[in-house]
């Protein structure tokens, strides 16, 4: 579990860039993403905030693939590849793993609810089967107000007795601090990685032995929230993070997929960035205004954006 | 809206059978769908107790292809086509089209929650557009217990307007028969057909101007099913309504899906039938004899079924 090349610190679900027909568009993905790692954000492409459900397995192979061939590296790639049919979950993870990429972070099969640890493990155990790597690393992906399907104590316990060298970690985005404690406390030692799913928690869970954040604001605020967790340990790390939840603050008042599109496309100058896919809707033009307005009174930039 | 061929009656969302290795099993899926035509109840394949979203687009056009390549009749077959990701549903539903299916039943995207009208509208208006048929016969899913993501009355009012010929009418599977009256009442005298979600609500249904059910236990209860549905003006009705209830009540106690596959093995005495893809579970040995020996006090059989 001590690898040399362990995936920590902060990476974005990068939003997937749609041209006016819906269809996902390649070269402004490979842009966003460089820019990302530029700023020594990870690229946690196909999250929540990705769009990625809305995705087809296809299309997300041909963007991985995109990022791969324009020579990004893969070791600071932690693709979702969690859906909730068995094959394309297996397909997806073990494209991944062929690609090289550093870890693979899954939401659990979320359409049917109420389902038993029993079978999650199942779900779990068999993509890990299936791909059939030593190197694949696992980050599990908690997100009840969306998934509805938790991952619970009891269930990493037994995927990290049955899989110690795949289970590698998670994502918190539930929003309450004390779960994520309750991970740190049962799982840091055994070297599972617990990333929060905002950067609100970032230093706090750095100061608890957690690897970082995965963050939906790390699209639009990369660079701040990088320098926190390179420097948590700084004096001035208290005045960051207060300075990081301002400008969270502020997207957190809008619908946030929107948002944070419609950001990028004002800030590199490049409206078709906002476009969405259905079943989300852009921001009203009088909402991207709105959000924009409080923005540059907090002096905020998105420093080197070329979109 | 008056199609000669438009489906009612008893549609049945048929199990789908997994070989040891968690494959689709063709075979024993059309048989199964051969039996349940046999008994006059139409195939609603790819359903919530089809598992429809454990399994991928690939596997879902490979079993329809089956179905119809034995000669079953397309115009019978409402299969599931609404996906979280757009080009799932355009190509699923296009291929549905193609083989002559008469109709679809399109869950909404249900990743995201909460999600606007707005944005529900342009989902389904972009799958109509990009399949492009005026064959199309697209029946609203909703199931908010599970996809937890609604449809709405304002939704189905737009889409009427914006696509009379291709909305076509829904399954109600909220168990709130308040709300299914409420769609009857707004949208049954302009051709919408309403399909109630559980045979429970049948009688009711035929009797307030709907098309029938759609309905889990008619994988296992059909002819029963469908025999009321034939005669729900006659005096009997009420009657065979509660001999119905009292097998649908049994079911109820168990896990929905595994229970049904449970019964399909017993009484066609073949094991296999029983395996679940995660995230589901099958039913314990013991939950498996307890639901026979209820099953079989109340004198419940499928005949002709050869599994």
């Amino acid at each position: 579990m001590n690898d040399t090349h362990r995936i920590s610190g902060v990476l974005s679900p990068v939003v997937t860039p749609f041209r006016q027909d819906l269809s996902p568009d390649p070269e402004r993905f490979v842009r966003q993403c460089r820019w990302l790692l530029d700023q020594d954000v990870g690229l946690a492409v196909f999250g929540t905030n990705s769009e990625a459900n809305s995705l087809s397995v296809e299309e997300k192979i041909e963007l991985l693939d995109r990022l791969v061939d324009a020579g990004l590296d893969a070791t600071r790639m932690m693709p979702g590849t969690g859906h909730c049919a068995l094959p394309d979950s297996v397909r997806l993870t073990a494209h991944a793993m062929k690609l090289g990429c550093g870890g693979v972070l899954m939401l659990p099969p979320f359409y049917y609810k109420g389902v038993s640890d029993d079978g999650l493990f199942r779900s779990f155990a068999e993509v890990i089967e299936r791909v059939g790597e030593a190197r694949l690393r696992a980050y599990l992906y908690h997100i009840p107000p969306v998934a509805q399907v938790p991952i619970t104590l009891p269930l990493v316990e037994r995927l990290l007795k049955a899989y110690p060298t795949q289970t590698a970690g998670m994502k918190d985005s539930g929003g309450d601090w004390k779960n994520t404690q309750a991970f740190l406390d049962a799982f840091a030692r055994s070297g599972f990685d617990v990333f929060a799913g905002s950067e609100i928690f970032l230093l706090q869970n750095m100061r608890s032995g957690g690897a970082g954040c995965i963050s939906a604001t790390a699209n639009v605020n990369p660079g701040a929230i990088a320098r926190l967790q390179a420097t948590w340990k700084n004096a001035d790390a208290d005045a960051q993070q207060a300075r990081l939840d301002v400008i969270r603050g502020i997207f957190a008042k809008f619908p946030m997929i929107p948002a944070l599109k419609a950001a990028i496309a004002h800030y590199g100058g490049e409206a078709p960035w906002a476009t969405v896919r259905p079943p989300l809707v852009p921001l009203t033009a009088e909402g991207a205004r709105a959000l924009v307005s409080e923005l540059d009174q907090n002096m905020f930039t998105m420093p080197g954006l070329k979109v």
